[in-house]
This record gives C-alpha cells, sequence and structure tokens, in this order.
C-alpha cells in the first residue's frame, strides 16, 4: 500500500553517482484524484530544512524512466498512475545529513478541463522526514520487529510494505510474532509460506526471532500440564525453524504479581532442548521490564544454563530495562489512568548487562520515542552499546517500537533510531 | 486491508433467520498486538445507541465457526488471527433501524503472561456506524463511484476493499476513473483485467460509467487536433468496452472562464460515434457545476443529440448542479481561501431537469456531507428523486462523494447517501 501522506516515508535517501553522492530523493505519491500525462505535471517545488530547490533542476522518474522537466513537459508517452510512486531527485553536491529532515513539497499540476485561470493546480505537503546513513555497523546486525508497526499491519501495511520498509532503512533481519504475523497460526497456509520464502529474498533478509507464547492458563478450569505446554512450544520451534527463524522467544503464564513464570517453565523447557538442539533454534525467555536481570527469576534461567550447559537456552534482553524516564503514554488494553509498571523507569545498571552478557542469545531495541534531533526520551543508548561493543556482542539489535500508536508513527520512529544508532555506532 | 478502527465500517447490517430479523452483526479486529486462542478471548459488550447488549448474549463467528462465548471459553482449536475479522452477532428481534447508530464496544481479553490481577485486558472503540436498508428501489440502479474513496485508494483500500464496500452497502454498479483506476492506463496491464473480472464477479457488481478525459491542451505549445482527441476518445471507448461499461464520460479541455468545451468536441464526437455504437458504449458528456442544464453549452449537446438522432450520445448528470447551500470545505489543488465557483450553491430548478430527462444516460449522485440524522447538507435528494421517478428515469444514481478527504470518510458517508437514497425512494 502507499503511504497516506503525499511524501512516503519509505525511499528518502541520498543519491550515489560515480561514488560520489550527488543529490537526495524522495518518493511522492500522486496527490489529485486522477492520474495524469506526464507533459500535463508542471514540476514540484522541494524545501528541506527550510532551503529551497527549484523545480526546474529536480528530475522526475516515472515507470522506471527519468526526465528532466522540460522532457517531461513535452513527453507523449508517459502516464503518473496513481497506484504509482513518482522518484524526485533533487541535485546537491554531498546529499543531506543522516537525521530527521523538514521535508515541504508543492506539486503544480495542469488539467485541462479546468479554466486556464485557476491552473496550474497546487498540491502542498509537508512532514518530517528521516534520512538514515548506511555506516556504523560495530559489528552489530541491524533487524527490525513487527512489533514495532503494531496497529498499521493488516490495515495500513502489508508484509510486503512491512519487509520493504526494513529494507530500506538498511536493516537486514525481520522479527515476527507467531500469533500475529503467521496467517493461519498454528499451520501457516502454504501460499503464506511461499509469499514468506519471495518476500525474504526480494528484500534480502533474514529472520531472527519468533516471538511465541505458551498459554499455560489458556483454559480458566485447568493449566497446560507439562506436556501439553511442551508440545505447545515445540510446535513453535517448528515453526521457528521452518520459517527460517534462529530464535525463538517463547513468553510463559506467570503465577504471580511479581512475573515469577509458570512452575512448568523448566520442564517444558528441557522436553524441547533436544528438539531445538537439532533444528539449530535457540530458545530465549524475554528479560523484560518490570523484572531487571538481579531478580530471582533472570537468576533462575542464568542458573539454567549454568546447570545443563545448553547453546540453545539463552536470555533475550528487552531493552526496556534500561529505560530511565516514565512513560506517560499508556498502552492498549491497560487502564488509562495509571502507568503500567512496565513503563516505569527501571534503570537497569550497565554492570549487570555486562555481567549476563554471556548468557544473552537476543536483543529487542526497545524503545519509546525519539524526537527530531535523534534523542531518545527513555533509553541510554549510549551506555547500551558502548556495554554491548565492550562485552564483544555481535547479534542482532532488532528495533521494538512500543509508543504511541497513531497511524504510521511506528515506521518513522523506527528510521529514527536507526539513524540513531547508527550515529552512535560509529563513534563507539 | 482492514480498517484502522476496531469497529469496521463494512458488515454492519441486520441479520435474518428463517425470515425474521432476529438481530444485528458487527465485525471487529483483533484490538491487542496478538493474536489470540478463542479461550482466552472474554467476551465484547456491545452498545448501540446507549442501550447495552451484554457479552454473554453476543455470539463470536471466527475462521466461519460461531461460537457462545461460553464455547469459546472452553475452545481448544481456534484461533483469532490479527488479519482476520471476527462477526459479533447481537440478538434483537426485529434488528436495528436503517441509519446512522452509535456503536461502542468494549473486547476482554485474557494474556496468561500478564499477572491475573491486571486482567482481562480491555479494549474500548466507538464510532457511527450506518445500517442500509434493501428497500426503496423505486425503479432506480444503485451504484457507486470510486472517485467517493480519493485519497482512501491504494492507501487504506485496495481495488477489493472498494468492491466489497460497494456490494455490503448494497449497490450492484461500480464506476471508475480510466487514468486513477486500471494500472497501466492506457494499456492495462494482463493481471489487472483477470483481477478486474475476477472481482465483479465475486462481488456481483456491473460496471457502469468509466470517466475518462480528453486533454485538448496537453502541452503549452499545441492543443491536440481533431483527428488526436477523437484518437484519444476512441481508444478509451475501446478500454470501457473491454471493461464491461456501457457509458463513458469524456471531459473535454475548456476555451474560456465558462467552461466552452474545446471547439473540436463536436467533430471528436461525431468520428468517435461509430465505434461507440458498434460496441454499444454511450458517450455522455458531464453537466456539472458551475454549468447549469439551461446553459449554451448544455444546449449544444441536447441539440447535437437532437441534430443526429444518436443513441450513443446523452448527457450525464452531476447532481452537485441542484446544490442549495455553500460547501466550506475547500477542495484539494485549489486555493484555500476562495471557494471555488463549483462549490458554489447554483440550485438549478428541477423543472429544467424534468425538461432535459429525455436526454440524460446516467446520473453521478454527487454530494458533500450526510449528517447523523441523514440529512444532506447541500444537495435536494427528495425533490431529485420524484423528479427523476415521476420523468420515468429508470438508470443509474451512482454515488459521488466529494466532501471533506479525510481517512475512511468517503466509506461512511456513502453508506449514509445509500440509506437516505433508499429512505427517500422507498417513501416515493
Amino acid at each position: 500500500m502507499l503511504e497516506y501522506s503525499i511524501i512516503q516515508t519509505r525511499g528518502f535517501a541520498n543519491v550515489t553517482e560515480g561514488g560520489r553522492v550527488t543529490g537526495f530523493q524522495l518518493l511522492v505519491r500522486m496527490p489529485n484524484y486522477r492520474g495524469a500525462w506526464g507533459s500535463l505535471i508542471d514540476g514540484a517545488d522541494v524545501t528541506v530544512d527550510g532551503v529551497p530547490f527549484s523545480r526546474d533542476v529536480t528530475r522526475w522518474t516515472l515507470r522506471g524512466r527519468t526526465f528532466s522537466l522540460d522532457e517531461l513537459r513535452r513527453s507523449t508517452d508517459v502516464h503518473w498512475d496513481l497506484a504509482e510512486l513518482a522518484t524526485l531527485t533533487v541535485p546537491l553536491d554531498g546529499g543531506l545529513r543522516a537525521g530527521v529532515h523538514d521535508v515541504a513539497v508543492t506539486i503544480y499540476l495542469r488539467s485541462p478541463y479546468i479554466p486556464a485561470f485557476v491552473l496550474p493546480l497546487r498540491f502542498e505537503a509537508r512532514r518530517e522526514c528521516t534520512l538514515v546513513s548506511s555506516g556504523g555497523q560495530a559489528g552489530f546486525r541491524y533487524g527490525v520487529s513487527l512489533y514495532s508497526f503494531t496497529g498499521d499491519m493488516n490495515t495500513l501495511m502489508t508484509l510486503e510494505d512491512a519487509m520493504a520498509d526494513i529494507a530500506d532503512l538498511g536493516a537486514t533481519g525481520i522479527e515476527i510474532l507467531t500469533q500475529s504475523t503467521v496467517l493461519g497460526y498454528p499451520e501457516p497456509t502454504p501460499a503464506w509460506i511461499d509469499e514468506w520464502q519471495r518476500l525474504l529474498e526480494t528484500y534480502r533478509l533474514a529472520p531472527t526471532n519468533i516471538c511465541s507464547w505458551v498459554d499455560n492458563q489458556m483454559w480458566t478450569d485447568r493449566d497446560l500440564t507439562a506436556a501439553e505446554a511442551a508440545a505447545q512450544l515445540a510446535s513453535d520451534v517448528r515453526l521457528a525453524h521452518r520459517l527460517g527463524f534462529g530464535f525463538i522467544r517463547p513468553k510463559f503464564g506467570v503465577v504471580s504479581p511479581e512475573l515469577d513464570p509458570h512452575p512448568t517453565w523448566e520442564e517444558t523447557v528441557l522436553r524441547t532442548l533436544d528438539l531445538a538442539a537439532s533444528l539449530n533454534v535457540v530458545i530465549c525467555p524475554e528479560i523484560h521490564s518490570p523484572t531487571p536481570i538481579k531478580h530471582p527469576v533472570t537468576q533462575n534461567y542464568i542458573e539454567f544454563i549454568e546447570r545443563t550447559g545448553t547453546e540453545h537456552f539463552k536470555l533475550m534482553i528487552d531493552t526496556g530495562i534500561f529505560q530511565t524516564a516514565v512513560v506517560n503514554d499508556g498502552h492498549p488494553g491497560f487502564d488509562e489512568d495509571e502507568v503500567p509498571p512496565f513503563l516505569q523507569p527501571l534503570k537497569v545498571p550497565m554492570s549487570d548487562l555486562a555481567e549476563a552478557l554471556p548468557y544473552v542469545g537476543f536483543i529487542q531495541a526497545k524503545f519509546f520515542e525519539i524526537d527530531e534531533t535523534l534523542t531518545d526520551l527513555h533509553i541510554p543508548w549510549d551506555g547500551i552499546l558502548r556495554t554491548l561493543r565492550d562485552g564483544g556482542y555481535a547479534g542482532w539489535l532488532s528495533s521494538e517500537y512500543e509508543g504511541r500508536r497513531e497511524p504510521y508513527r511506528g515506521r518513522e520512529q523506527v528510521r529514527r533510531q536507526h539513524a540513531l544508532l547508527r550515529s552512535l555506532a560509529s563513534d563507539l
């Protein structure tokens, strides 16, 4: 699907020609209710951070063909469809800096059935757009969880849109959720699997982690037996493997306000470890606020790893545990008047992360809001990245946006996070 | 695509069982970020116009299977996917009246990984929904133009969504726009044509009118010759026929502030009439505000019909010419500070419509806003429908919403219009 905004989130990037950055480009959708012959396009003025770029220098790409404005005006056989985006390429030596930009576009269209004194029609659009640089690898692998697009998936975005977004911002990994993403769960339809494989190839993405649940209390009159819970986890481990994932995060039912996992968790994992080892899938319970690292639940997991010596059970760290400021945006499903415990700042110290790092398999780069100066209001990324680098972590940083669920907000926030992480990582 | 709102526009209807209206139903999308096993659904309270319906009586349909709440709680193998809508069926003898209703839904979900004292999660949604009755045919045929969904098409709705909407509100005709709807215009891709045919069959819709343009001034240095203009129109007439349309509306370039069509219009039509006759396509110039019926442009068209005796050139009436109050919402592409002439009330009298009716082939039921009491703020539908009925008009009324372009607004407004038209028509 195209984005509702005339200026699209995707595609905002610098342009390199012959090894030199010669300008930038952005994608716009047709602002009028009808498509137009290229000759009726009267150009587009682009303004970035208050700096205007004349419509005379901007090139247009439509249906894969590129035109100057003069060429467009004289053209006879190019058409701008409503379902097709136009690429505007603006010459600018060195391009734009990475980060958030204030982008305005005025598109001019002629339309012969409207009297000449009214023409051209003017369509104005303005928004903040984020340009992500390709630097700042620092040994990490960057990915995105589809949780970031909650609310937008199936309504504003298809799975393909999500993958295109992830690839467009320069990430190479995708994290999904069993019950949310996989059509026909627990048994995906063959058509869904085919599409999943096709999209991974098209967008060159690697499956990272799949989030799953062991719903121990799925009925009110009795809990799952350990055998039932293990069967549930085993089914999801097989699904993970079938879809190409190397990590699976099971969320167990809890039995206390302190989030103690259901007592069958250990037997459930023990029964599944051989299968996980044979399929090379690592089971990662999530260390998530309000549970810190120095807490019996986390320490029990670490002891389990030590005791069994397994390579297929590791910790997943959700970076929400490092949160330093309260998140006041509420959370869908929870009482609006109270801040849920997991949105309170838990402020786990970096030394705890360093200590636990040998047991960590995967990192969900949880965040809530990054402002237009690329400042994260809640999560101390500089410390986290330094600690990870110093500890030799070379795995995934999988973006997990959990802020306000306004349409399209997650897409833009994830771009900001990647711009921020890559900027910090390149300074390490 | 699913609608962003938890309560969907589509699917709100009364339910008939054994010839008796026994209740109503509505479609809701999963409000949480993950899908759920049916046993974790703790029901949904529905309130309509302030009247509550307990969650204990509402039935759930998921993946084609219907459950009481108790059956759902005990279920072991039904799953509510994020990509799938749940149908809530609420028992109510006689159902709901046609028209706009204030609908509120609270959905309750359990989630074992969240401590019990927080559960169930509560998700609240509320919106106005319109129920359309199936009565009020009065000899008319009801259709919808995709112009109504401008802005939403390709962003929030696919072509299939648009067709599903049209069928869901009880209309049987679809009007499209060549340059806006047809992917790859002027030569649609074979895949697009296949999909078009498949969707027409699936939703049992008849193609009505296709809007096209003859862009006489598509270049700035010269106009199309009459031969070029005729070739343009002929190409679109062939396209209309290929897609199953019986009417085509060409919009000619204009040469004066009074909207006089390009002087080649007559030769253009004359050159195309034989083709149109052989393909049984009727060419219909649009009588659109600010041009009334008693105006040289319209009268010239009527004289042309009289002179040639053709059956394949008729008037299309856009009901905006009957507008009685100014529309202050502006129009995309036009200066914001002025009300464009076509949004001023032209107030064409019904006697003019009666007089022109023998020459009318198609009616675009243009409107701008219908409020929650089913009152149209600008268009006098009662007079229009009476005049059409009295004049023996038995053709299409094709909804054309042209009000504010807010996401999803057109979908809901078109439902309101059909509820209004059918209510008025049933009283004729």
